[in-house]
């Protein structure tokens, strides 16, 4: 479908970006720069795939390549500018999640997987590029600590099986369940949401252990 | 067999909990507590596969997906409790990695493999949980520092062939080689053994290079 | 062929060592040296081998896990003589990088994979050894940094399939191909090459955003 690619290369623009940002604060080179971009973008995708035992998507499609090296590029020398993008590059982050995390979830239902191992693999695409970001990085997974961001793909997932139960057909299926990751995460951050904090004021876990 | 499914279980509980309390450590968020405790207990069963190229196994089994939760939610809300716990998860957690090592090195010999790549899966199975989750909260892995653990481990997948050599049956070698790593463990947790440094007194390898 | 087979093995050697000595600094015990001397020599193939969806290498043949057992095992005994080999050792280094990057050029080739994704899986397998090596050590990866060493693999990569395009024998752009990686890293170590720096000079990243 048309307007997916469109939104897939949309995302695969934004993770760059916020790979790119990451690797010039770690004063990356070139080299440095291109791979945490490229790995923001389709590691959580690859990821998905291995785990599947599928071909891994972006050998197969070249446009992932060039449009991650060419954002990458144009990301490096404009960087002073991106300041000023970040409310459109929030705006294609999401529409990014909303997309991954529901085209991982019907890549697991092409595998015959039970639900929760679909919506486990839709978070897992939307998610992990970021951790891996993160991971080489040497920094801990910015998602493991700010919660919304998961969880909207994770409703998102469910929100995929309500609709499938109520017969919807699958094109719709496909548009309202992605717009249940938008909208959760618009939301999170329009209203400051998060989940209840699991910690007391003051606890020390190590006082436990 | 009914009682290997229990001690896989119990391993599963104790890995989750260790999984966990290092995420409270670095107080992460419920979505970063529930991945920690995931890749600690089926990390290293994932890896195996992945390297082995088969189905990964909690994809197939949903027993695994819901006993971590349960078991996450479970040790979230009475964490001040799990230090009186700790005997018994020291238990569980032994009886997980004899029963992940026997297992893993069964499965390298289900696809062919030589012996010393089947207790190198067998030893993955076990141990690499454990270094994904120090990996995903920034620390060196424990593994690489302790080594007790893996060292039983590789003892546990030595003896399974020395006994399949032995010509004994297979139910009874899965038992016996089971035992020899937590055996080894044990007395190594009990008797304070460790492998001999290599390490002298105050060397300083960066004075070499 | 008998030639690569030398090299091969010489490469997987120095990257052990390499592995030895970075697990050394951080004071590893014997399992963690071998543990990172084993990932620093087939991280890069496995990683490659996984996203093929082929079987692993070093699970098909024995040789490397015996060498890699035997090198990690003297380098930690004549840990204080390694200093007077360094040239040797970035010698084999280089002709290493320059094997595995043909290596993995071809395997991608024998795949039907396109050509940019060939250089890709030639760059990951001769350098993303070194990277699981130093997110295991818990540093930011190395080759992130310094880029010539990446810069060499994909100019190498990118040879191959101009060699192929003047309709070369195989053999023979294997060996071109190879020589223009090793080539590569040879000038820019002694000429102090290195690709321009896209920083300017006390340019603060984190002011941009």
């Amino acid at each position: 479908m048309e307007y997916t690619f469109i939104l897939d290369i949309l995302g695969v623009i934004a993770f760059s970006i916020s790979g790119v940002l990451s690797a010039l604060k770690k004063r990356m080179d070139a080299f440095g720069i291109f791979i945490i971009a490229f790995v923001t973008s389709v590691g959580g995708g690859t990821l998905r795939d291995v785990l599947l035992g599928v071909p891994v998507m972006w050998m197969q499609d070249l446009t992932y390549v060039y449009v991650i090296i060419i954002t990458a590029v144009l990301a490096v020398f404009f960087r002073k500018k991106l300041f000023y993008l970040r409310k459109s590059l929030f705006l294609f982050d999401t529409f990014g999640i909303g997309l991954y995390t529901v085209a991982g979830v019907e890549k697991g239902i092409a595998e015959g997987l039970p639900a929760i191992i679909c919506i486990a693999l839709g978070t897992v695409s939307a998610c992990f590029g970021g951790v891996i970001r993160d991971i080489l990085c040497n920094e801990i997974p910015q998602i493991f600590r700010k919660e919304i961001y998961a969880t909207a793909c994770i409703l998102g997932g469910f929100s995929y099986f309500v609709f499938l139960k109520l017969n919807l057909p699958l094109s719709l299926i496909f548009i309202f369940s992605g717009f249940v990751v938008i909208l959760v995460r618009l939301s999170a951050v329009v209203f400051k949401l998060s989940l209840p904090s699991v910690y007391k004021k003051d606890e020390d876990i190590e006082d436990y252990w």
